[in-house]
């Protein structure tokens, strides 16, 4: 994103304007659309600089990096927007390393005839998700592709942090006996997602947890530098989270069904939805995994902060050969939580 | 990206199959794509170490972090395709700030129904050309939207990189007096995938420039390390491109129009489309901005690169206080070569 300092003849119109190609070209609509609502809504001195990177000063360390693409739709939801999430998302990632995130890049993918007022709206959220976070959005990119060939927008951003020194989180590193932690609710993202979509009307308006976890975090690893496993259990929801991190690991693990948060509502909406809660994506939550030593302290931490007022212990690893992630249902059986074998919610993130 | 390591009941289907909605789930088909495709074309620690983001160790200093959308039309085109375009654009990106590029994040939007041949082939050229470089892609991510809600394949990279101690190189920092270089011939990106997608048949096939220019970069500084701009010129071509610079530095500009290198048949090409090369996107070429001091030996540095061996000295910046680009014509007389007002080449990056 090249951001010269000029004038433009006449300004944006933010209120009846609709993206064109020129927008994507390089030329001197590109720039206006970058200096009037980019450049002014991000506002910050490393995106102000002009040049097609973003520069910031980094001490010795481990470093970080990770992307998302945002194809969400639709675009608005009860709780959050493709811009909010799009800052939310890839900060988590960047924090699931237990990584303190510096900055985000932003590629805009635009069809042609999108609403500039849709965009600005998408824009300034982004811009207020990213200072709320204190995460800049230090450098972009805008394409703008034919009418018919996109679908309205898509954001994929890319984050980087440092890992606090002595900190080292992965998703190999679950050992049998080891603690499973949530730090909230399961489900409330795609449930909120999918019941706009459906046009679905719940007595009790069910909001995306979309959310940045990164003081979160911070605060969990000062209670317990320990910490083995960060994830946030986005597409797939926990089933196919901890069936990846168990995977990875080499352990099994067992869940109890009635120790995992589900608000009720949610479950309401998953049965008219006919859904799955261990499957429905979240996009404000983390799964922790930690030695049962450090587990009350995770506990402490996570319920401490407003993003983790009702975490709970759901589980525990184990040596299962077959790295099956099992469940004691309510009903008190034992069922296999299995991966997601098909596409259950597309585009929901 | 999540990779957990584990086996698929049967491999992808590479030679007939197509990419679906469950490719993009989060769920066993996602994790399948990821394995077979991306993890092994790739082929490189970090990104096999399985999780939502890349980790690697940076030492203290100046780091500079980039992003572009690649939403180019064909996919395939002489010299190159969306894969390699993606990685050479961005490491390019990093390397204009005289950063030395550490590694990519790469994020893929697919629409429902793309080839998994053509995926494939995209993917190990887009690995070819990271190895090449030596900048690995260390984490990614891959969403699917339905068939026409896309167009085959868009690619979004970001890249991070670590500026030399003692270099400051950034578009506001040409003055008057200094001396603007280009590394080598205009146009031939923006012609080699217009006459592809025109289906014009030339007696000699124009390839598209596209490369990595960090190593002639490390080059350049090493020969002059007061080097104040550089700048790829690709949308827009040279003519955007400096009269960005002319702008952010506040100077005016004067070049020579007998001094821009341009090949016949990339002039022949653009007579029969009606472009003017001045603004034809590059993939592989830079402009520098250097004072009149250093510019023997930024151009002697250059010529000694394989990617350089073009380059040529087109003109000077002087204190025009309209910031115009003017060029002295063949003919004598003198133009001003304006901002791109319109979209002349949609999707040709």
């Amino acid at each position: 994103m090249t951001l010269p300092r000029r004038s433009h003849p006449r300004p944006l119109d933010l209120k009846h304007g609709r993206v064109d190609l020129t927008h994507g070209g390089g030329g001197r609509a590109m720039a206006q659309l970058v200096d009037e609502l980019f450049v002014a809504a991000f506002d910050n001195e490393v995106l102000s600089q002009g040049n097609d990177q973003g520069a910031f000063d980094v001490t010795a360390g481990r470093m970080v990096m990770s992307t998302d693409g945002y194809v969400i739709s639709p675009l608005f939801f009860p709780g959050g927007d493709i811009g909010s999430l799009a800052v939310h998302g890839t900060i988590n990632d960047v924090a699931m390393a237990g990584a303190r995130p510096i900055g985000l890049s932003a590629g805009f993918i635009i069809e042609e005839g999108f609403a500039l007022a849709d965009l600005e709206r998408i824009v300034i959220s982004m811009a207020a998700a990213s200072k709320a976070a204190g995460v800049p959005v230090m450098t972009g990119d805008t394409k703008v592709v034919e009418k018919g060939k996109g679908d309205g927008i898509f954001i994929t951003t890319a984050g980087v942090g440092m890992v606090p020194p002595g900190i080292h989180i992965s998703g190999d590193l679950a050992r049998p006996g080891d603690v499973i932690l949530v730090s909230g609710s399961m489900g409330d993202h795609g449930v909120a997602v999918m019941s706009q979509r459906e046009s679905l009307g719940f007595d009790t308006e069910i909001l995306s947890d979309s959310a940045a976890l990164h003081h979160l975090v911070a605060a969990m690893i000062a209670a317990a530098p320990g910490i083995r496993v960060l994830r946030d259990p986005t597409r797939g929801g926990l089933a196919a989270t901890l069936n990846e991190i168990a995977a990875q690991s080499g352990v099994g693990m067992e869940i109890g069904e009635q120790a995992i948060p589900i608000k009720p509502q949610v479950l309401g909406a998953c049965e008219l939805l006919g859904l799955d809660p261990l499957y429905v994506a979240n996009e404000g939550k983390l799964i922790c995994i930690c030695g049962p030593a450090d587990a009350d302290a995770v506990l402490a931490a996570m319920r401490a902060h407003p993003l983790g007022v009702d975490a709970a212990i759901i589980g525990r690893c184990d040596a299962d050969p077959h790295h099956f992630v099992r469940m004691k249902t309510a009903m008190g059986g034992t069922r296999v939580v299995d991966w997601l074998a098909g596409e259950q919610l597309p585009r929901i993130c």
